[in-house]
């Protein structure tokens, strides 16, 4: 008997894996090296920050699979990666160079030429090292633009993940919403919303989830900064404002769970909203609205931000245009597809998108909501419900 | 009149990219493009978050600065960022590819052949795009290891600005420590330690700081998981572990200002210590003690680690060792050199290190304090400043 965990299960990371391998097959190629850390996330469940010392899975064309890791991570990673081997090395830097216990790992599992998403480890935090391509003499074969096809149609586990994410969102912003008050400042409302909502969360589901992801550890709601003026800037990174009556706010909300993550955004008003601040709302919501509708199975990304473009032509609304509609979600808070006029990838069932039109004006503040939207073979669900209107939105003094 | 604010200086971030334009004229290359963002940081005072939204800093040999963001960044570039352009694309992907509007600034700005830290925008986020080399028909000069150099010694400011940081990570250890008791999970005496010390950090820097970190915005004491067993997993993800009596904890403390980082890490214990217990933290101890008198002006890094190592070998520790002594510490909170056995870096004045050597007994727990030490003309200055005795760091019952 064990408990009926929430996260992905085992025949679903071989499935994922089945099917690269079948890609490596079908192309003649013997292997694959990945290095960013969430394709690593989505072949093996192993989930890290990468720092300078290298991390790696590996696949041969047989399927048989392996973790490349420094020794600090050995326990880790035979604790939680669905692997067949972990290898690892010392230490970087070290005086034998890890690439060269990479290499070894790839002789031994029979890689000659390969798929890999970069030519190396990247050079960050100070790691320095060779390209793959001069350890080995095969040039990689580029495998991102294949994982992204394969990231971007979401299974049912998967969907009941980012619904999961969701539910610790949503109340991480009503705490937001119900702190919310002039003469407090974000910081303080943001760190108690956020604090309480994720030990809420480790009451009620903790010990069948991890956070699984680099940047939060359970829910949280903050404004990054998005206060008054400031809203018109989006992702400033945050100073510390203290609210005020009249203030428009721009919102976020988000709680990874097994490394997925949902996004939950709102504009609300501290007090009465102005009539020119009325009308940006309004005008928000009904770029949301045209976006909402426009997003069909069949129908390219471009279309839908096609639509809403017209909506900012048509109302004179293009000063204050600063983005796209939206984008995919999932293992990244970011992803492809893009809801952008420039995507051509079609609307299929099982993506997940983010649609936040917004309206910046310099005067007056950001107005955007973000809503997190399941395709399906009809059109959408929406996976968030937080209230959009006005009414529900504005922080009574 | 104005503030006097604890930050870098435009004189400073004018002296910085002086260096690079030489370096630049000295080789004969006409500009330099930088995509990561702690080298951005460091060229230009510019924080952000990398997503699949490429952003550059563009410099000609000449020394005109410029920066590349999408539209959505503009305002808060212009706010931010010490350069003498901000040019932007509108958005990605878009219909013309963002890297076209990237090609059409160097060429503006007169860069053909030129430096680089990496061919191309990363793929990160579901971005995809063309190398620089296929952009502009060369092939980049790599400049990391050059910025790895340069940002290698810090500069006065750049010491003032991790102390300041330490102050914090040691007001957040402390209230870590206070607040652990058993019976409490490390979630929630992480929060309200990390919140408020934030709160009481905010109170007295709030207006003349700010975090620009990514990962961090205050301070944050916590424990990752690294609890009793799970001690002996170095960079566990955390869990929701419980405080048990006789749990060896290993914690992490640090507040980024203006992007500097500090660390602060310290081996409690609840309730009196074992015999066992004692013995390992006596010995990390002594450990620590080795590494802290090898860092002298002037000695290569290697050396300090093969002073560890030999004490870790003539105590028959080796079963032990997870990885080497520490490394570098400022705008990332991992950075080279690396006090490693095969990192022969020169030691000198202005290098500030973490100093950190380990023991992981599977049965036991982890066993770890790390310093955050600066280098003088003498030898080092302790810029932590945390008790490290196991009285002052065994949790009362």
């Amino acid at each position: 008997m064990k408990t009926a965990a929430i996260k992905i299960t085992d025949e679903e990371y071989k499935n994922r894996v089945e099917i690269i391998k079948n890609h490596l097959n079908s192309s003649g190629s013997s292997g694959v090296i990945l290095f960013d850390n969430y394709y690593i996330l989505y072949c093996c469940g192993f989930s890290f920050i990468p720092t300078e010392r290298p991390i790696a899975f590996v696949m041969n064309a047989k399927g048989e699979k392996g973790l490349f890791v420094p020794r600090l991570e050995l326990e880790h990673a035979q604790s939680y990666a669905i692997v067949d081997r972990v290898d690892f090395y010392n230490e970087y830097p070290s005086k034998n160079h890890p690439m060269h216990t990479l290499k070894n790992m790839m002789d031994d599992m029979g890689i000659q030429n390969f798929h890999s998403d970069h030519d190396g480890y990247p050079w960050i935090f100070g790691y320095q090292g060779p390209k793959l391509s001069e350890l080995t003499g095969h040039q990689p074969i580029q495998i991102a633009g294949f994982f992204e096809e394969q990231m971007m149609i979401k299974s049912p586990a998967e969907i009941a993940l980012v619904s999961e994410s969701v539910k610790w969102g949503n109340l991480a912003h009503m705490l937001l919403q119900r702190y919310t008050q002039p003469g407090l400042t974000e910081t303080e409302v943001s760190l108690r919303a956020s604090s309480e909502a994720t030990l809420f969360m480790q009451d009620a589901i903790g010990p069948i989830y991890r956070s699984q992801s680099a940047f939060i550890d359970g829910a949280q709601a903050d404004y990054r900064g998005q206060i008054g003026r400031n809203a018109a800037i989006p992702h400033a990174l945050a100073g510390n404002i203290t609210f005020q009556e009249g203030d428009v706010l721009v919102t976020g909300a988000n709680a990874p769970v097994w490394g997925y993550n949902s996004e939950l955004e709102r504009t609300m008003i501290i007090g009465p909203a102005s009539d020119d601040q009325k009308r940006m709302f309004d005008h928000m919501l009904a770029l949301q609205d045209v976006a909402l509708a426009a997003i069909l199975p069949g129908v390219p990304c471009s279309e839908v931000d096609l639509k809403v473009r017209k909506y900012y032509e048509d109302n004179n609304l293009l000063p204050y245009w600063k983005h796209h509609v939206g984008h995919a979600i999932g293992l990244r808070y970011h992803e492809g597809p893009f809801l952008d006029f420039g995507d051509n990838t079609e609307i299929k069932p099982g993506m997940i998108f983010t649609v936040e039109p917004g309206l910046y004006a310099s005067e007056l503040g950001g107005f955007r909501h973000s809503d997190t939207v399941l395709v399906t073979d009809e059109g959408i669900d929406l996976l968030t419900y937080y209230p959009r209107d006005l009414s529900s939105l504005t922080i009574r003094l």
